[in-house]
């Protein structure tokens, strides 16, 4: 079975630009967190786009729905921004049908050394081997259907709706 | 669903004592890699044992399975040497039914930078509550029921087995 | 001998803020750094402001040259931004006479795992006990006075001038 | 001025071996941790051998007093294990003359997080800068003449004689 990884960017990827001190994109940090986990799976990784998900429009997310839907693969891993994640959760459920997609992410870039990015990789690429077909997101040990989350930006977590 | 997690040691414990330059059991890192991955899991912690798993017996991996055949929660993630990981998985598989029970380890200590653990335990977590009742390992992104797996000592890795 | 830490925030300080994506200054990282160190040098460790240094008045200049004025102690290291470092060396020049004074700070805050304030901090606590009175920048190895270094913001680094 | 780093092993450069579990050597550390640092100091890294200093007979240390002795650089740091740290600076105050020689090291492995390495890096390269010829001892923020130095081997420090 291959995995495949469709990164996007979001916090997952933001790095310190040393020259002016502000966050930035310059190149994923997937292919390394894959090292860090020594990770043994099969997986093929795509860079689709490397932007914040505040900035995503709605052109992006027809580009990742169609990745999905036109891959070969039937199990894939999304690294995306948290704020707007959902979104693009449910734009996946409405254009992609019969593959296992999660969606996860980063509350703190994986550059810092404090970040939770290897742990939710390592949930993410677990969830898409177990789980049936559908659309989820899979944050900080947790896994929830596209079309029962939030982020809750107040406190910085995902929850089930109601 | 509350997850509990039995640690007995392992690499993923091992730390480096300064006074004497070689590597020891202290206390567990498992809560301090809960907290890096932000898990908001409801997990509950037992510190069973903290050894090398070559110097696990037969009386230790008794202890192992009356835990889990005896505590109330039926998902069990279980933090073990990766030496005799699968001679556990084997022991748990006869004695404790009904109950998903996923082991993990690493090939490096949590302590040192440059530890798969984080990844490994997010991953572990995940399977645990995606997959049937049974007896598992999880490693570097791969999970294996527990009588279709080794360890290969010369590479360094879980492989299934024929 | 008591070494002086003066805190001024800096890149040293920035934190990722989880909540709204931004870097911001919470609490200092230097007892953080002293512990990592395992510095045995005797310290004392004022937090005078956290500021970046971009923002730093010339007021703030005055507090940070009567700090350093004012108390007992004649060797101080003083944590700062890297852009206007070399102005407060000057202000400090001009403004404390008979102690060895050394600013330090990072290209990258310490809390991103490739940060370089361990380093700085170890080379400013050993050139302010080795050199004579006098305002020092030391950065990424090397010490300048203060009146031959400015900060190359196109290359990021400190150098001697002409 | 250029300082040579004479890279002899010791705690510094301890690595964990996966598939053994012990700590051995492998290549050195000093590159990455001057690169870590963005060291802009002019150095050259002589790799002369890479063992714990416990191994140390009294031939390496020949070849450690000769290396700096026929160097062309008058300035020199030196890593070393911690436990013969002071025999080899003993050694080399006898047959090197002339010269500024820091040893340095690190109670923990850089491979660890919690590594003092790059801050006892930091530290050795601006006393060598700074101090006048004769051979010291710098670790953890301290520096001691070479005949006013042991290891407190219970504490797990180094400390003034008398």
């Amino acid at each position: 079975m291959t995995v495949r990884i469709v990164v996007t960017g979001g916090t997952f990827d933001k790095e310190y630009n040393e020259l002016t001190g502000a966050l930035r994109f310059n190149r994923t940090h997937v292919a390394d967190m894959l090292e860090r986990g020594r990770c043994k799976l099969d997986v093929a990784v795509d860079v689709l786009m490397m932007i914040d998900s505040l900035d995503m429009t709605q052109a992006d997310r027809g580009t990742i729905v169609a990745a999905c839907a036109n891959c070969v693969d039937s199990r894939i891993v999304i690294t995306h921004g948290t704020d707007t994640m959902v979104e693009t959760a449910a734009a996946l459920a409405a254009g992609v049908h019969g593959k296992t997609i999660v969606l996860t992410g980063a509350m703190v870039p994986y550059a810092f050394g404090s970040s939770d990015g290897l742990f939710n990789l390592g949930s993410a690429l677990s969830f898409v081997q177990a789980l049936p077909p559908g659309v989820y997101v899979a944050m900080n040990g947790r896994c929830f259907a596209w079309d029962n989350v939030r982020k809750n930006r107040d406190a910085g977590i995902f929850e089930a709706l109601g």
